[in-house]
């Protein structure tokens, strides 16, 4: 049976979301669910739920790394958090994957530090599974390494690109370079050298991708910096926020669009489904020697559910295999 | 009266929305609008038009520098350009303001170049208002300059501030730096030395904003260099086109869905004025000394007409002797 360890101190509202989401992942999926962190904590909201009991045990991590912590600091000092004590079981084997709610820096910087990066890659870089008008797309890196190399962003592109291929199942993915403007001449210096590896690499590349153009579904795989991604996602993440609290409150006013509304109830949801994080699951770390899932901060039960039978999918696919694969095949 | 240059050959689908723009203007706003460019080719869509013609005349400007030219090159060799004409119109104040749809960078360097920036700016910043949950909020720079220096971001916080206070009316506006976290330690070399002189100076300042928080209005100005603003604005457009996109297909999927939106219709409108960039009409060129509005490249003849009013409010008000005042408060 497929094994996952789960940070039960990640998150916003940790550790309730976390057992809450393993709870109702043990009543529908098929694996068995490590909890990681303090285990009197853990087991107090455990009973309160309706789980299956040869699908969920706990590990005992008494340190906690906070959302705010320092990353690199709070991994070196705090071996025994959850955060280390689930990333070393992935290392040892013990589990098939990892997933983290918590601290992002620290997640990426602990993955790194313990299960070293695959060779040919030297940063790990978060990719997201994002819907457009089209196909899904993914968009790398989202906040691992917000100061990428040209060569970084290289890699960001092969790894988005095997994703593409060999999760979402995609037939000959296209990756772009976000930018202001389509022109060779446009963007920052990191952006126009990236552009030239990319064109001298045998990627499938089709060169810069303007920020409109993302939800049109034009690439397949959207490479940029993680300090842009970070940025691109949260700015979607709020103006979606945004727009359906101004609908709610221009349905409402009126008695018609009120009646409007409920009858449209089911076009909302399915919307609301495309575009929700939490159907998604969180988002692979791709880059690192190991399968890490980095789940939203203000992940619900939900979302901590979806985020297992990501980890589920993703230990089935012999992903990094493949991306040593595609590395090799494009040095030769 | 109030005397506006528009640039009649720039944007995606010119000269026909400029002219189509001015001659709707001419009908609803108290000012007289020239239209800089070929004449032939503006007076073929002009005589087409219902427009005032007291209120509209035309100065030939036989160059034209493309969307997708270098900008700098371009300024500097097509001296007879409708940009560069316009623009020096707007040196020798026989007009009030210019407006352009067309190339930004090109009109960003004539600018610089020939009106010079205020005393104290380095750099020149566009500001976009955007709706937010709250106040409206100005973003700057969402393009000007897409490599930003920490002092030029202090320089965008000031002219932010100013039109937040003295356009929108907002009282005691506050800024924040766009990053990915709000903590002091997050974030790239320039926003953090960026992060210090803001706090440094005794401007209205809230810290580090996450881009999640745009939306939410937390604060009334958001400063982030030229790059990530752009992209910023960009990836709310491309989102916002996808959301509707993805709502159409859902809603006329099965017939009560489709009867309730038909009821909600009035909503659905409302929602559209309030993110359609075409109902904002362009965004300020801040930091010049001379009024320039950038009118979005696919602008309509709405958005052009839209973009004429705003620049007629923009003449009304002495923002930028507010700006330099406001500077010197501040070095004091």
């Amino acid at each position: 049976m497929i094994k996952i360890a789960l940070d039960a101190m990640g998150g916003d509202r940790a550790p309730r979301m976390a057992v809450e989401g393993a709870a109702w992942a043990s009543r529908e999926l098929d694996c068995h669910i490590v909890l990681v962190g303090k285990e009197r904590n853990i087991r107090k909201f455990l009973v309160k739920t309706d789980y299956s009991k040869e699908k969920i045990s706990i590990t005992h991590a008494p340190e906690v790394i906070k959302m705010a912590d320092p990353a690199a600091v709070s991994v070196r000092r705090k071996k025994d958090s959850s955060i280390s004590v689930g990333i070393e079981m992935l290392k040892k084997k013990t589990v098939d994957a990892f997933i983290s709610a918590g601290n992002t820096g620290a997640v990426v910087c602990a993955a790194a530090l313990k299960l070293k990066t695959l060779p040919g890659i030297e940063r790990p870089g978060i990719g997201i599974v994002m819907p457009t008008l089209k196909k899904p797309c993914i968009i790398i890196d989202v906040g691992a390494n917000i100061e990428a190399t040209p060569r970084q962003l290289l890699q960001y592109g092969i790894m988005g690109l095997s994703y593409s291929k060999y999760i979402l199942g995609i037939k000959d993915p296209i990756a772009g370079l976000l930018n202001i403007g389509q022109e060779e001449s446009k963007g920052t210096e990191l952006v126009k050298e990236a552009r030239q590896l990319f064109e001298k690499s045998k990627l499938n590349f089709s060169g810069n991708i303007e920020a409109r153009d993302v939800y049109r579904g034009k690439v397949d795989v959207v490479v940029c910096d993680g300090f842009i991604g970070n940025i691109l996602l949260k700015v979607t993440e709020s103006f979606a926020e945004a727009t359906s609290a101004f609908l709610k409150r221009e349905l409402t006013k009126r008695l018609l669009p009120k009646i409007g509304a409920i009858l449209s109830l089911p076009a909302y949801r399915a919307i609301r489904k495309k575009i929700d994080y939490s159907e998604y699951g969180g988002a692979p770390l791709l880059g690192v020697d190991g399968r890490v899932i980095i789940a939203h901060g203000s992940s619900n039960a939900k979302a901590i559910k979806n985020a297992v039978r990501a980890a589920c999918e993703y230990v089935k696919h012999k992903l990094n295999q493949h991306i040593i694969e595609d590395l090799e095949g494009l040095n030769e």
